[in-house]
């Protein structure tokens, strides 16, 4: 062992101690005479001390020649400081060093390893293996492996079992698009990384496992939407002989548990919202519920008069912005061109000032009087002191834009606490979605998902309108898990994939065997996903997914501290039967 | 919920309490005024009862017509047995069922599910999920869940970190085959699927992590041997500032602290054994140490007549065999032919019995007197009523014939008990391995492994000679474990690629991201690796890996359950670029 300690456990109880420290050197302060080094490692950073009195000549030399981060290792006493830092738990010893050597030198980093680093994402990407030694980075890894470890035992001491499914699979067109593995030992054919191991956990249901999970790496060959990452881990779950209910309550647990074991924070029973009414107070499937502004839906109070927008709207809704009326014209008209950016997409944007006195003040007051406003402001919450800001246009595009508009101005106003929880269970989905450029129906949640109770025949006359037993667990805006009670016999999984446009035929070839299964005595199902990546970063305060994982990709994802991916030999491809053809 | 109690759990303490149950139909006994059914789910069986007094005759009728694998959920009250089943833990009560909801029906399945079933492997893993509802396999994947957890918890709480390493990475032509996957988004490129995340976990190390573990899957394209998997687990580890000495007594406590909790057995501190010491006691680096028939070189007492087979060899060496001497002149014979089957490959076998009179009777006998048969004897540890086997030839291969010889006897005479755990440290390996196809050298363990210190000039003048610090850790004759201390700096590393036939160019462009990551600081470390499968496998008794892994392949890499791998799309080939050639 090269230690006898580490860089963060000593204090004053140790002094006189003869220790072994090895770490790298944080910085060095060179008096001439005297030399201060701060030796960093994974646990903390200790202070090292050589004096012209009590170090030899030699060793002084070497001490002064000392870069950062080289690795070192050093003998010496523990003693008292003379003058002691408060902030960090070693302050108030020092290591007189009377051993010094170099485990290794180092050229100068890249970028400075501090918290408050010089390095722009892309020279950290390259480097990673150094930014890694950062606090801030460091410290998300190992808040990662908390989360997974509070994670695996509240699972296993409920009952669950981890089986692990296998990452060489069958690609299936449906959904997103597989990252495929040509098999060498089966010419010509192809295994596909798995998008989730969700045929997996059903087989394992039928299989009669009962209670199952896993924290598992997905893959989805998608173009990449910022911090999005080409693989991915769930913590996946699952379940028999359980209805919608048994699953939101155990899931319930988890996160409470997660959040009183990993953040010291206390839940009440989480709220629980249709989708439709989600989509119509929020204008999102996954409402940040840690501040108010819900939508008012005005189409009755100002669709009455003249003003033509209004009018020739399918929907006009406002929401009400807190102490907004304090903003200037000038930083209105900043907000309208927001709106109108082509990210949210928006023609315009009305507001109307709500005044202290009472009166309000509308960028439409040739339409609108003192009374319309006023039941404007009623609808929309609005207080004196507030901005009223309405949009108009077709319910699905207006309500998302109002919803960024919304998410908007809480991040500005400071709404957004990291350090506040409001989870909530989104229920009732569709169970189907129009894809407008196709004009098909294609599965909201995935194609086992089973349709409400009764429902089923709705497929045929009304598919739109049939809702799911899916839900998703949204945590302060953003979805951290998702599942449904699954269809568990062949018929109605057989009428999914034909209102899906599968041929018998397609099902067959692609899903057969879990329809094979469903024959052989399959019990009733459900289960829940989690994003883990997102679900670390929410816990740990973030939003962006990046710096809680040790090697990601960029957004071609490349991963460019290795350089992957890369050209293979031709004897590679020659040996999987591939050749490249690139025309364009 | 479907269920108030689990099929495992009901008891006297439960009778006259009103119970919901659901499972799957194990088997059902109809004696037409009464009818018992097995209820069957993951924690046990509980048995149903129906009767004419008590039953109506609706229900008794859908009783009978009640299936095997039928999933259903009874109502009933708990009441006590009239003849009890003390062997099972719901022995003492049955339910008097008042309410009988037949969830899923079930076609017959295609095998028993019964401990014991009449399905043949094949069958067995088309239906696997059928095969799961089986006991042993069930139970063998309960088994696997509960050795993960306890490894996690056992590492965590000595301050390992768990970091997800990607699946995505780079391809290297060294070693095994990689899988690889291409890259849409990076035309003509190729991702590899990681054979282990080698080089990530001394990137970590660089980083300062300084302890790292993780369960991850690893893949290998190899033309599979039985009982080999493409994709399969490991449990990777590895320690900054650490000697070998560190990793050996970690490693070392997880392993005794797995057989404590999980088996039970106290084991002492484990033996260790040099490489060369195995190979010469036992022809074999990973020697089952439960019992005893260590080699006897017989060089020197074997050579010195007149025997030509014996005299031309590079080396005579025996075993004792217990109590064979019992065998027949026909057993012995059949023992010579399954030593020359071309598995083994020996040219024939020598054999002196031990009699009880304390005489010998050879098969060389006009070439041997009592007196060198007593020293065959002394040698080999023969005692009166045991068998000498004897074998001769160029040492490589005669060592691992009489090691196949040592297991194969040892096996029949029942001395490899699965209850028995022997561990074993197998250290010292070579750094280096000839290829005697090639006449290449290449790299024992990994070219990541560092010489023993003051062995790298030897790799210019004998490199076969050179010893690593590298480990093996050995479980009843199969490595459930291997590591070493890593190379940490440029130099060194740049010097094994040479010795390993690497141009400059080839290591830096394979390998030039972790040689980099030496230059700026890295630490002394090592680490070891668990294969799971065979760990989970060897601590529960058996020794194939197969019904240890939910959906394993056969060995033509095939998943024949979902049928994977399978033909793409044209489309799907059409956006990788790619154009299948097979031309043979």
């Amino acid at each position: 062992m090269y230690r006898s300690h580490n860089c963060g456990e000593l204090n004053a109880a140790h002094i006189n101690t003869e220790v072994t420290l090895s770490g790298w050197v944080q910085k060095s302060r060179d008096k001439g005479f005297i030399v201060w080094v701060d030796l960093r490692d994974r646990y903390g950073i200790t202070q090292l001390v050589f004096d012209e009195e009590r170090t030899s000549k030699e060793m002084m030399e070497r001490a002064q020649k000392l870069g950062r981060e080289f690795v070192i290792q050093v003998k010496g006493k523990v003693i008292e400081r003379t003058s002691k830092n408060a902030n960090m738990p070693t302050g108030e010893i020092e290591i007189l060093v009377s051993e010094l050597i170099i485990l290794n030198k180092a050229m100068l980093p890249p970028f400075t390893i501090e918290d408050d680093t010089d390095g722009g994402e892309d020279l950290r990407m390259k480097y990673r293996y150094l930014d890694i030694r950062r606090n801030p980075v460091k410290n998300n890894l190992i808040f990662r492996s908390k989360v997974s470890m509070a994670v695996r035992s509240f699972l296993a001491s409920n009952g669950f079992i981890e089986v692990e499914t296998p990452y060489l699979i069958k690609s299936t067109p449906e959904g997103a698009r597989d990252f495929v593995v040509p098999s060498r030992m089966n010419e010509g054919q192809f295994y596909a990384l798995p998008q989730s191991p969700q045929t997996f956990k059903q087989l394992l249901m039928v299989g009669g496992m009962d209670k199952y999970f896993q924290i598992v790496k997905c893959f989805r060959d998608e173009d990449l939407r910022a911090d999005r990452q080409p693989e991915f881990t769930q913590i996946d779950c699952e379940m028999a002989f359980v209805e919608q209910e048994d699953i939101l309550t155990i899931f319930e647990e988890l996160t409470r548990h997660l959040l009183k074991e990993i953040n010291g924070v206390e839940v009440a029973k989480f709220p629980r919202m249709l989708f439709d009414d989600a989509m119509r107070l929020y204008g999102n499937d996954k409402p940040d519920i840690r501040f108010g502004m819900e939508f008012g839906e005005l189409n009755d109070i100002a669709q009455h008069k003249d003003f033509g927008v209004f009018n020739s709207a399918e929907l006009v809704i406002g929401i009400a912005v807190p102490g907004a009326n304090a903003y200037t014209r000038k930083e209105i008209d900043k907000l309208i061109d927001w709106v109108k950016r082509p990210q949210v997409g928006a023609l315009g944007m009305i507001y109307a000032r709500c005044n202290d006195d009472g009166s309000y003040k509308s960028s439409v007051d040739k339409f609108y009087d003192q009374d319309d406003l006023a039941q404007w402001a009623a609808r929309t919450g609005a207080k004196p002191g507030d901005l009223i800001c309405v949009l108009s246009g077709p319910t699905t595009k207006v309500r998302a834009q109002l919803s960024a508009l919304r998410m908007e101005l809480a991040e500005r106003l400071g709404l957004r606490k990291a350090n506040e929880f409001a989870p909530l269970w989104v229920i009732d989905f569709p169970l189907l979605e129009l894809d407008e450029e196709t004009g098909h129906y294609h599965a909201m949640h995935h194609p086992f998902t089973s349709p409400k109770p009764g429902q089923l025949a709705l497929l045929d006359t009304d598919p739109g309108a049939v809702k799911a037993n899916a839900y998703d667990l949204v945590l302060n805006g953003n979805e951290i898990g998702g599942g449904s009670i699954r269809i568990h016999d062949k018929e109605t999984q057989a009428t999914m994939f034909k209102h899906l446009g599968f041929t018998a035929e397609e099902a067959k070839e692609q899903f057969g065997f879990l329809m094979d299964a469903f024959q052989y005595g399959a019990p009733p199902h459900g289960g829940l996903a989690f994003g883990l990546d997102r679900l670390v970063a929410i816990l740990g305060g973030q939003e962006t997914i990046r710096d809680f994982i040790a090697f990601p990709k960029n957004n071609r994802g490349r991963d460019v501290m290795i350089d992957a991916p890369a050209s293979l030999d031709k004897e590679q491809l020659d040996e999987l039967k591939l050749q490249i053809v690139i025309n364009n």
